[in-house]
């Protein structure tokens, strides 16, 4: 029996936590550290590791989550496995990752989920040995491998659970937001700008967002009314 | 560098071929054959192989369709990948595949790809060489690893898939059907039996499901009326 190598894929997990903050939408990602030409150089990378042996994939993602963010209960969706030979085609990738697991690599698969984190929330400090960063997805650097396009591939499955559970966004807002909020949070989903007046009837066409009788305060412009997600009414 | 084995994970791809042929919904298997203390016995497993070392995940899968059908430009969707280490729990299993690919195998993730095709067409005649048959979901039997799983989580594909798109059962129909067709089709996709006189008013409130002014020929009860999709209502 052979141990031919071209059968030998390694294989890993990456984690797309996706949170709103400051009107952005973000992104959690890593810094990378590593020395080309004896030049220090930093760049950025999603969570992710490569899997153990004796492990699930679930198991696998649950466990970046927690390691970097602390929370442990969160929905963890598979989304998609990526494993395009070109993954491995950046030189600077593969010296990377072979320096950091001491393993020889050719063929790197890596099975992408997301999740939908509330940035901030007590459970989910970034634990500062990683030196992790929520990064608005307007600002994203070129990431390592393929981090950029998995990103992309992560908003567009947002997108569509959006459109069955539109409960989701929810998640990513205070628990009672202005219009003002959400339009922009869509227009960063969408990636396209949205007419103030069409989008204030698209609100008063969605039943599970409830008007409150409250307004901002102590704001210089005029005070803008609050409104909440209803769940009953999904 | 060590090349710790712990590490080699193997990775396939498998393909869930959904077609529906004489009333009823099928998948298409594979024969296994293996010698076991002397005696040989045969199985089923869907088709699929390891991925070769410079081959990107989409493409294994659609060498995999047309090598055991003949189809090259059906859709084939990626939607899931199954890694619990669980997956090579069975020894038969290794042994068939370790005899297979003369490979030691530890770890075998697979990526599951599925696709809707039409059973018969002139275009996907099974090469015989394969031992391949189109097998009814009523009566699938033990298949080979978690393949039994992979299919169920297919088949749930499939609705969520239907109810974005009602056209995919325009793949599964001939040209014109029954209202008794399509009552059967949906009875083996949703897994239960439905009222005659409801589904009479849901094929009404389905405005891309046009009824034609043709009826059965030839049949000993009653003709019945003949209906078809209607791509431009969708």
């Amino acid at each position: 029996m052979t141990n031919n190598s071209k059968y030998y894929p390694h294989l890993s997990v990456d984690c797309v936590l996706i949170g709103y903050e400051d009107d952005q939408l973000k992104v959690l990602l890593i810094e990378r550290a590593d020395v080309v030409s004896n030049e220090k150089y930093n760049d950025k990378k999603l969570p992710g590791r490569l899997i153990y042996m004796d492990e699930d994939l679930d198991e696998a993602a649950v466990s970046v989550l927690k390691e970097y963010t602390g929370i442990e209960n969160a929905y963890l969706k598979q989304f998609k496995c990526f494993g395009s030979p070109g993954r491995t085609s950046n030189p600077k990738d593969v010296r990377w990752l072979e320096n950091a697991v001491n393993l020889q690599i050719g063929r790197l698969v890596t099975v992408a989920y997301m999740s939908i984190v509330k940035i901030g929330a007590r459970s989910n400090r970034i634990d500062s040995d990683y030196k992790a960063d929520w990064i608005s997805l307007k600002e994203l650097p070129d990431l390592a491998f393929d981090h950029n396009q998995i990103i992309s591939e992560a908003i567009a499955e947002v997108k569509k659970l959006i459109e069955n559970d539109p409960m989701i966004l929810a998640d990513l807002l205070p628990a009672k937001f202005t219009a003002l909020q959400l339009r922009k949070l869509y227009e960063q989903i969408y990636n396209k700008d949205l007419d103030v007046r069409n989008f204030h009837k698209k609100i008063k066409s969605m039943k599970y967002i409830v008007e409150l009788d409250e307004r901002e305060e102590n704001v210089p412009h005029r005070a803008a009314r609050y409104y909440k997600f209803d769940k009953k009414k999904i």
